[in-house]
């Protein structure tokens, strides 16, 4: 994602800047039109291209079958294939997440703060649109569809860039979405798709400082690095989680066992599972060995440390549980990896304090997650952590907007600036000072 | 402001490079610390620096008149020598804002969101520091101290880059803020200076992300850009201010004049003076003249449209006033430019509509104020602008932290991230999600 790398377009290096300022340019007059419609409006457009999907769901699936055949014929991997894939009933479930976001409440106009000072001037602290939201990801054609139409609940056009491996369905994905726009009076430049200029497109996008607000980039940790790395516009870094487990040796052993099991095994491939696991050496080493061992008869490697696996080791040998060959010494990298898998790195830790240090040396500061009965343990560990989320005796996996009631979730921020943790659509908006007065002038 | 530049320390790059990223590593440890004590705590801390100032007060002035002397025979500016000058009356007022810091309310703790999920989960959303602020500012040792005590009345440790011709002066500030945090049991590690590492220091400051969390430039446009230009790390902008002031045809002349010379020359060189004037053509002339011939008056050199400045000739010929001096005409650039100083730009408008355009064109996002009656007007001006605030019937002089009722100012964001307009101690804070439960696991 650099200004050098090549893309499978004949677009020379100048050209690609041009047209990338002359569409958020075209992007920031279509927000000029939006802030000034109604939540009614906004919402009747997205029902309409929820019907539009639904409408051209065949020819969706046409243009995703061309990305289909190339990139298996490509030799893409069976995982990334398969978030490629649309089917009509895809296309369906997409279109139902777009009547959802229509149902979430407008965060455009709400009144965050307002007061009258003595002087007699009424301040209104008041949220509006971000103006042009600029998005890069990867090739899942649904997060087209999802990221525009957040975008447009929030009054923000966006400027689109997803991976050239979808290129075909994105295009077509666009197409629909912007002509539904223009049926219901909308600027269709309130939507617009960069993917033909490939990685120089996205990457002078980023580079746009005036013309872009933001860029929010969702996906994998090359591709949130090289967005850092590249952009001069303010960036949301999303979704990177080397999330933790303590058990406290006063936890109650039934309920870490289900959170453990939970927080590892309920989806693997996602930011919010755990990928460390944190056990008290002051805690039974039987509880240890069944919360492992679980671990293990659902599949999961561990990798431990020393300590893990001489005690899983023995318990190999006394009682001929097959579990030896599901363990292996942890390295140092293990510490720091998302593993996205049936991995886990498992570590024996001095009590709270211990954990706490581990946790901040390697941790995402995505989600850290503590399993005790001690409230002073409790909040002991609570307020050490440096991460978005905390969770006390709950599973780490409740780190999602839709878990946490925000309706819709644009991404998870990791970091601290403007919004952190599940991002629903105030994170999409700004805030205005209105100050009103009747000829006031400052002394 | 770049890697490459030179500084007049003899420090080599990679050895910059790993004092700034250990300073910021003892810094993320104060913090820590700080992150664990109470406001009661923070605001001991806080009187007793601001008693220490008064006490070294003879220490400090005499390594300011060391700076003071250099940059006189350097030929430093008198604007800026008197920014720089430290008397022991200005380190009275400098040891007093210190005291009122420590009266503001902690923001550290605030619950800003919390509420039960149906299935019990308990979710408080929490304001927490930030960690290790950095910044940067230019030459004004008041800043020092303003910048460490905000950061750690929010929880922060800061890392400060003062101006090189405040060196001496920054040194000694530094040295008794530390002295009296130690004696108050905080770690001095609190508040550190990078001065003695120069412009290398400040750039290697900006790029070491996941050491330090955010970076303010405070200064010019040139100083914000070369951050924003440099940084990895998240950077709020602050304060450049073009701001505009337009004046409808259905205004209260009287509020208009008063309004419109606050504006300009209540203050001239700050980011919220005015520094575009825009007359609505539809206004009575005799008005429009009385406004400029007042600015004039008030000795500000208008740079008009040419319509402007036949008229202000022509009133010139007809009554002989000496106004036809003050008057040039307007070049491109005059329209984009922050003069902060007696010079106004003045542009004959078709009504609000073009007074919009204008304004969306060469604002900085800072402040646009209206003066009007028609409420219709307003609505529509209000609800058009892109800026941090918009004043309506009142100046432009109170986008101000403590004309707001903030209590004290950071700097004023003109970035649409995290922060907008005046920053107040709440901007030096994060938020993170404590998400309680009994045993709970995602299904």
């Amino acid at each position: 994602m650099t200004a050098t790398s090549h893309n499978n377009h004949a677009h020379n290096s100048s050209s690609v800047k041009d047209e990338v300022l002359r569409a958020a340019q075209r992007g920031r007059r279509a927000a000029v039109e939006l802030a000034k419609i109604t939540a009614q409006q906004k919402n009747n457009a997205l029902h309409a291209i929820a019907q539009a999907l639904i409408t051209h769901a065949d020819d969706i699936c046409a243009a995703n079958a061309k990305d289909y055949q190339r990139e298996e014929s490509n030799g893409m991997k069976e995982s990334l294939l398969d978030r490629l894939k649309l089917t009509s009933e895809r296309v369906g479930d997409i279109a139902e997440a777009v009547r959802t976001i229509a149902t979430l409440t407008d965060p455009v106009g709400e009144v965050i703060n307002g007061y009258r000072l003595p002087n007699g001037l009424h301040i209104t602290l008041k949220r509006v649109p971000l103006g042009v939201v600029g998005m890069i990801y990867e090739a899942r054609p649904n997060v087209t569809v999802d990221a525009a139409c957040l975008a447009l609940k929030a009054g923000n056009a966006s400027l689109l860039r997803g991976g050239s491996a979808a290129l075909e369905s994105n295009m077509a994905l666009v197409k629909v979405i912007r002509q539904a726009l223009e049926e219901n009076g909308l600027p269709s430049d309130c939507v617009q798709t960069l993917d033909e200029y490939g990685r120089e497109g996205a990457t002078e996008m980023m580079k746009a400082r005036g013309y872009v607000d933001v860029v929010i980039p969702r996906g994998g940790a090359g591709l949130i690095n090289s967005v850092v790395d590249n952009a001069r516009v303010p960036v949301i870094e999303t979704g990177i989680g080397n999330c933790h487990i303590y058990v406290d040796a006063s936890a109650d052993m039934e309920k870490a066992l289900s959170i453990v099991l939970n927080a590892k095994t309920q989806r693997l491939g996602v930011c919010n599972a755990a990928e460390t696991l944190l056990l008290d050496k002051h805690m039974d080493d039987k509880a240890a060995v069944q919360i492992l061992s679980a671990l293990m008869d659902a599949g999961v490697r561990i990798h431990g440390d020393p300590i893990v696996v001489a005690l899983m080791q023995a318990l190999g040998n006394k009682c001929g549980v097959a579990a030896v060959e599901k363990i292996v010494v942890a390295q140092e990298d293990d510490w720091a990896k998302e593993y996205l898998s049936a991995d886990i790195a498992v570590r024996i830790v001095d009590g709270v304090d211990e954990a706490i240090e581990h946790i901040r040396k390697y941790s995402s500061g995505h989600t850290e997650a503590i399993v005790a009965d001690s409230s002073q343990v409790i909040s002991r560990f609570v307020s050490a952590m440096d991460s978005a989320a905390v969770a006390v005796n709950a599973s780490t996996r409740f780190t999602d907007g839709g878990e946490l009631g925000l309706g819709a979730e644009i991404g998870i921020s990791t970091q601290k600036l403007h919004a952190r943790g599940p991002m629903g659509l105030s994170a999409l908006t700004t805030m205005t000072w209105i100050i009103e007065g009747d000829g006031h002038i400052r002394q």
